[in-house]
């Protein structure tokens, strides 16, 4: 599919993400049937696998040849990166999906031979939908271009993160928590992107899976942001990573709190 | 002032609650001048002072006879909370102001002899006023009347916090987040109440002066959510508290964790 018109598929994922929206907006009027994955803090819904479904069922039919990673385990099991690899976050912030009805995302992520091509994750509740990347050169939120955030360095922003890394201290979060501006936790890996993309936060630490940071990795590095993993490495695409996104400046301060040991 | 028509008082609060907020967004187009504090993460601006002047001002045309309390020095200096009091917070969660733009609140609330008669929290970016307490007979969300949230357990809902309690675990705060369903930190007082009261969190905890809590004490108490110190005990309306927001069942659940000495 050398063929492929990155414009025109993206809008027919704008397309299907909208009805996406439209299915689980009536779902969530109906009672949720919740059950946990690995712990009373890991939940899954009825809203999540069938939204999945939906998903990946529209990508099959928008690029049959590709291979599909979902987070509920609807797609291919993917073992290689090589050829066109669509990633799937069905409903991201699952527990605020459940405890607060807002603050949660959809999200798709599509890679070719390992690098980015377009992004998309969608604040359902707020009806904003982010998409970019250099297939389209450059990021919109709806219809409005976005500029690149501010380059801040660590100590002029406030950084998003996740409690149990802050709780336990994992590699120093307690001193890049002190040494910026404050801390945030709004629960929900495709939220704290779009804040790191509209530049109400200049970063984001969690431990996070291919679903959570595909599709923002490609939209944030479109803006100039960097991902990486906390020592600063490329993220392996298919698996966990201690994920680091940041501006260039706090991204290099917060490699050498890493590197110097620091703790609070 | 027995013949106080609190309808009518507050019908005046909120308009000159939507006149401060005009001032504010127009101040906002223009360069902050910023200043530290205490320290380099508790800021105050301009508009801060600004508008409470401007807050205080009006108040004192409303009710000439009140003592007024305000964050930034420009009230009365208060000792006593007996006749009428009120409290005022012109922008809370100055730090989100500074840095995202978003995430503030205007604050006033209204006691009688300690006792509290009406409360105001504007969610300024949002433009949702929420108003309300025993003088109104309810809570308001701009026109649309709140119910009471949900009694949940600790176990069943996300809690508010600050970052430095959870980061030091000041009286259990790490235990308290591992009981409930999730942390989250909004970085404002005031939106931290707001998601409270419309059941977005069952909870908040956090170091507390007057003017971050007064008003939302008024309105929480009117939809049945319990306002006291950790320690289950009143509040100090002249001095600086570790405030306790929570659901009946939560807050039984907290104190339970105090009592019991329990840590993670």
């Amino acid at each position: 599919m050398s063929d492929l018109n990155w414009q025109d598929l993206s809008a027919q994922v704008v397309a299907l993400l909208q009805q996406s929206r439209q299915r689980v907006l009536t779902q969530m009027q109906r009672a949720l049937t919740i059950d946990e994955k690995t712990s009373r803090k890991d939940l899954v819904t009825n809203v999540d696998k069938g939204n999945e479904q939906f998903l990946i069922q529209g990508i099959r039919q928008l690029d049959p040849q590709a291979q599909v990673l979902g987070e509920e385990g609807f797609g291919d099991h993917v073992t290689s990166t090589t050829g066109r690899l669509w990633i799937v976050d069905p409903i991201d912030g699952t527990m605020n999906f459940v405890k607060q009805r807002d603050n949660f995302a959809m999200m798709i992520g599509i890679y070719q031979d390992g690098v980015g091509q377009l992004g998309f994750i969608y604040d359902v509740m707020k009806d904003v939908l982010y998409r970019g990347g250099p297939q389209l050169g450059g990021v919109w939120a709806n219809e409005m271009q976005l500029t690149a955030p501010a380059d801040l360095a660590l100590s002029d922003g406030l950084i998003g993160m996740s409690s149990p890394l802050v709780i336990h201290d994992v590699a120093h979060m307690q001193a890049i928590v002190h040494a910026s501006a404050g801390m945030r936790i709004y629960g929900s890996a495709g939220i704290e992107m779009i804040n790191v993309m509209v530049g109400k936060t200049l970063g984001y630490i969690s431990h996070l899976k291919p679903w959570d940071f595909a599709a923002g990795q490609i939209l944030l590095n479109t803006l100039g942001v960097q991902m990486s993993t906390i020592d600063g490495q490329p993220l392996d695409m298919l698996s966990s990573n201690l994920v680091l996104v940041a501006t260039k400046q706090a991204q290099r301060d917060i490699l050498q709190i890493e590197e110097d040991d620091v703790s609070l």
